[in-house]
């Protein structure tokens, strides 16, 4: 089965804002097994709306097309879906009813424009909007399928999720659940992780269909992501596949896999130390801030991190933390960094960073070199990095780093 | 003049990676005052390529394709446009000599894969690379142009601002220069901002060809952002007219303009330290660090910046930064950590932020509730924000609403 997807948007071909949209629905319908060739982007015009999606329609079985579903004169895809459908909008009743809904539950009187967000090309079918006003629509068109989403991410989401894909799987003959899972990974670059899996991805390829596969996801800071998908008879068929599959992987990846879909560094982290009953604080040189800010991001770090200063001159590392005079980027400075802020916090564990960040090299130390050290009543540690790229880059990865070395650690000590 | 963005790459389609690449071609598209349509996506497949290149080219005067130019088999875009072309690729000696000189500089050999990208189809010219390995290419097909970029973010808008701007400004009629200049805003949403230039927006509008244009991006965290756009004969005519231009808009926007081009918040407020000779410290609750990192980044922050401390369990409040027992989200708090944290740094100047970044209430305050204080030499303030969104959100507005205070309270002492 191929899908198309149709972005609209003015907005969009200015570059006012980025289409994370069609990448987003893109992964989720390779995810479930859909082939997507092409993808458009279109402004807020009638016509070249439909002319694209004419041609989106010639080349594939279903079209998913989001943006312009609003209540304006600018929102124009209803129109053009209608005319793609050669029908009449018509007042929905039941989207009608759905929008108005909304103003009440908002406690808001629903201005006149609204009633065009219920008006639907006669033949089409609703997806009762939930999040915002715009109901979705499924529209037939002979044997192809054409979505309409609204251009809101959060609204599109929730709708492709719930609508679209299991009828897309549906169509393409996918009997039961499609379900996956990511593995979040964190110290090794794509190309070597697939080496470590390659044994693995020989076995899948060779039982062929039906075996689950397996995609590589590079987030940059979020690590580099495996999503693993399976397809099974039922939800729990698919979670007992899932269950397997991550294990085999884990067993490969040694080591490298930090989390389970949405748990950051942060919160596994937080999930470690809540384990220890242990608590968190952080001295910063050159990160500046950036990895405490980080493990603040997770709900619920008030119970595991004492908080974090960042010694930005280096007279306050001296006064705050009681380091002697010296280099400040060696691993004896991020050791006593390490000490100085589990005392000032009355923390029972300090991690600190020391580097330099660059443009210029420091304590003549190139820009790059970056230390991480630990302090715990059992005594101290400390690591080191290079880390090419610019400023920027070196605080972001020193501080991805930083936090890797320490989820390890509490993982070795579990 | 009508150009449209082609980005090619399977990963694209995979969801793998967002196309940030087209939205950034766009805008600098109509900033040169050149329509743009349609934007497509298409794999690494020489067929499916081709067809969209002959699309796009019977709607555009000009196309700009990016991605598909590295040295791999996958790397198809320099067969694709051959074909289109109606001739074939030869060994361009030029690019050639680029690419070997690319592998000489970093000190490595060059593989054998890489005399793919000086492979050019015959009657293309080479736009010669300075920052990657591949050369672009000037393809003239008739009385229309079709360019061709590499993927990589940074190699494409190079080469775009150095060979594909010009000459396509050249060739739209527009004689001289085109410049433009942003102006970076903090604390008014978008429409608010358009209400009080609208006057302007209509003299200019009156006043027809040849007035400069102004266009609004909204780019979240960084603000909304005005880009002024002018076209004239020469570079110091061109900063004539947007020094004009800048002095009106500032006047209308009334403070609200932090910054220009690429001046952030941080540097903006390191500019007013520095001219006051004045030293920061930071104390931060609900922000957790942001606030801190927000200003390492930048260049040379060394100088203005002692440091901060990041107070996320409230018994750290009362110890390091001397608050006493209380309700910790409130004006007298926040005065209280800037003073604190200002005596335990030594710093002319003490900035603190307490608030409730939420999922759930705290003290009887609402999630999205939060201040800021500021304590100097000459006395304490404070200010509240009320923040809709969840804990990232919060958080994420919380540090700019508190920067851009700051900001507000140097340039009002300046």
């Amino acid at each position: 089965m191929r899908a198309e997807v149709v972005a609209v948007g003015t907005e969009l071909l200015l570059g006012q804002i980025v289409d994370t949209n069609s990448a987003w629905i893109a992964e989720r319908l390779a995810a479930t097994g859909i082939d997507c060739n092409y993808q458009t982007r279109v402004g807020d015009n009638v016509a070249r709306i439909r002319e694209v999606l004419v041609t989106a329609l010639s080349r594939a079985d279903a079209v998913v097309v989001c943006g312009g579903l609003g209540p304006t004169q600018d929102d124009v895809t209803r129109e053009a879906i209608a005319e793609v459908m050669g029908t009449a909008l018509v007042l929905d009743r039941e989207a009608l009813a759905g929008v108005e809904q909304v103003f009440r539950r908002r406690h808001r009187e629903m201005p006149a424009s609204n009633r065009r967000q219920a008006e639907v090309p006669s033949g089409a079918r609703i997806i009762p909007q939930r999040l915002g006003t715009a109901p979705g629509l499924i529209c037939p068109l002979g044997n192809r399928l054409l979505f309409a989403l609204p251009g809101v991410p959060g609204e599109m989401r929730e709708m492709l999720e719930r609508a679209v894909l299991p009828e897309l799987g549906a169509r393409s003959g996918v009997a039961g659940v499609i379900a996956s899972r990511v593995l979040r990974t964190w110290g090794l670059g794509e190309s070597a992780l697939a080496e470590l899996v390659a044994p693995r991805l020989a076995a899948l390829e060779a039982a062929g269909e039906g075996a689950p596969t397996i995609a590589f996801l590079a987030r940059g800071l979020e690590g580099v992501q495996l999503r693993v998908t399976v397809k099974a008879a039922s939800r729990d068929d698919a979670r007992r596949m899932l269950d397997r599959e991550e294990a085999t992987l884990r067993e490969l990846l040694d080591g490298n896999v930090f989390g389970i879909d949405d748990e950051t560094m942060a919160i596994r982290i937080g999930a470690l130390l809540t384990a220890g009953r242990a608590t968190l604080a952080v001295a910063e040189s050159y990160t500046g801030g950036l990895v405490v800010s980080c493990l603040v991001a997770a709900p619920g770090a008030s119970r595991w991190l004492r908080g974090g200063i960042v010694t930005y001159a280096s007279e306050v590392k001296r006064e705050l933390l009681g380091l002697t005079e010296g280099p400040d980027v060696t691993a004896a400075a991020a050791m006593a960094m390490a000490r100085g802020v589990r005392r000032l916090f009355g923390a029972d564990i300090g991690l600190a960073t020391t580097g330099v960040a660059g443009p210029d090299a420091q304590d003549g130390q190139p820009a790059g070199t970056a230390l991480a050290g630990f302090a715990s009543g059992g005594g101290n540690d400390a690591t080191s990095f290079e880390i090419p790229g610019d400023r920027q880059t070196v605080r972001e990865l020193g501080t991805m780093n930083t936090l890797d070395w320490l989820r390890r650690r509490l993982e070795a000590e579990h």
